[in-house]
């Protein structure tokens, strides 16, 4: 079977079933003693462009989609490492530009390595701690479903040929980790990050379309692009934060606008590839 | 100015200079509490390339390039992120072949990612823990310079159109931490690695080429090509490691053969590539 057939969640599935890997049910692995980590990629004609993005916000972003794994783990940050792969082609001061943008995010970058490559290939280790960590596995029945801000600007940036800025919830994060049920952040899409929460948790996340906050020019259809980096939480008390749905027994997600179901098809990595 | 006329450790230097990137001088980065960290990537056509080796290698490879940083710190691994960037076309059992080779270091992976790319690229942070990391900046006149094991494997094997399976020198680190005044993992060729020790500890290295205890197959051309990933320390007391040269006051790296001076280059990823 081809990775394509599989899908990202698949490969997951199987490599923990065969105890190859393990804990994948966090955005950030648990490493003990409250230190989290975790590790994300972004490829050149993958995740970006460059006529899409420059150097300074590459780095920014890079650094960001992690930290905003750490927020979802409640965790404040201490260290990033950054693995940067460039052709030899590239020019200095448009490597110096990307360690800028990581820097714009205040956290240190203490190690990595710089490796040449035909395409570019970021990959950024975020280290941090947290007092808890909920994961995606505690929601129950009754819980509301809340969002830490708009959502959809990613794919309204997307469809106007950009990448919107990615918000960093360090903060929300912490917060929401104190109280949350279930903690994750939205990278896959809306209804397939619930659908996460449903999965491990063993429930039902039925989602209000017509409550989620959007960003400016944003759609519904923008909500299931991913990529926006707000945090979606299951929790008994909303204070602070924006409802768009809850929490019931049984399984999967059901999408409903203005009370009736509504279709919102996620990103799956492999298989868009 | 490009990246290859800069060079990789005018890069980092000049990020270092510029506040960007700190600690550069260990293997593995501290982060706090003892707790070390290392990030490296193997990139298809630039590190390996598939008719010279098996999915299951490269996992046990990535893994051990950087398990030898950690080793490097005198570093206990705990656990490892893996990053693995594959085209959607990539059969899922090779996926799994190369998280079994990774198994056989007996690290557990807790995290990463998977994504889409056009060519394989992997990248890997190993997390340890260690008492002491002496880093490279202690050497001191006086010292002696030691190996933990054979030279050149990577060299010749290279040379048979395969790769050397990577040591792993974590026992031997952790005894080496203890004593050395600096210690690094051999990587880029040992000349070039004694350069590291030379430069950040204001001293000269003396190397001894006739003493390198030298893998099966091995020629003397064969220790400027680096990825041997044995250690390599200064030292006060040799005992236990081969002596392969000693420290001295002034700067750079000597290298002798039969008391003659004799020229060794090493491998510089960006000019390489």
């Amino acid at each position: 079977m081809l990775l394509s057939q599989l899908g990202e969640l698949g490969l997951l599935a199987e490599l923990e079933a065969r105890g190859l890997i393990v804990g994948v049910e966090h955005d950030a692995a648990v490493v003990g003693d409250g230190l989290v980590a975790t590790q994300d990629a972004l490829v050149e004609g993958v995740h970006f462009r460059f006529d899409w993005i420059d150097w300074r916000a590459l780095g920014f972003r890079a650094a960001a989609v992690n930290l905003s794994d750490l927020a979802a783990s409640g965790a404040a940050p201490e260290v990033l490492l950054v693995t940067l792969a460039v052709p030899g082609s590239t020019r200095a001061a448009d490597v110096i530009a990307f360690y800028e943008g990581i820097a714009e995010t205040g956290v240190p970058v203490v190690g990595g390595d710089t490796t040449a490559s035909d395409v570019v290939l970021v990959s950024v280790t975020a280290l941090g701690r947290s007092d808890r960590v909920p994961g995606r596995a505690g929601a129950r029945p009754g819980d509301l479903l809340v969002v830490t801000g708009p959502l959809g600007a990613a794919g309204a940036a997307f469809r106007a040929g950009g990448y919107a800025v990615p918000p960093l919830r360090l903060e929300e994060g912490r917060a929401l980790a104190r109280r949350a049920h279930a903690l994750l952040d939205i990278s896959d899409g809306l209804a397939v990050d619930a659908a996460h929460i449903a999965r491990r948790s063993g429930v039902r996340c039925v989602l209000e379309l017509d409550a989620v906050p959007l960003a400016e020019g944003a759609t519904i259809g923008d909500l299931a692009f991913g990529e926006d980096f707000e945090l979606l939480a299951a929790v008994e008390d909303p204070e602070g934060f924006a409802v768009v749905g809850r929490v019931e027994e049984g399984d999967g997600v059901v999408t409903l606008y203005a009370g009736e179901p509504y279709e919102l098809r996620g990103w799956e990595h492999f298989t868009a590839g």
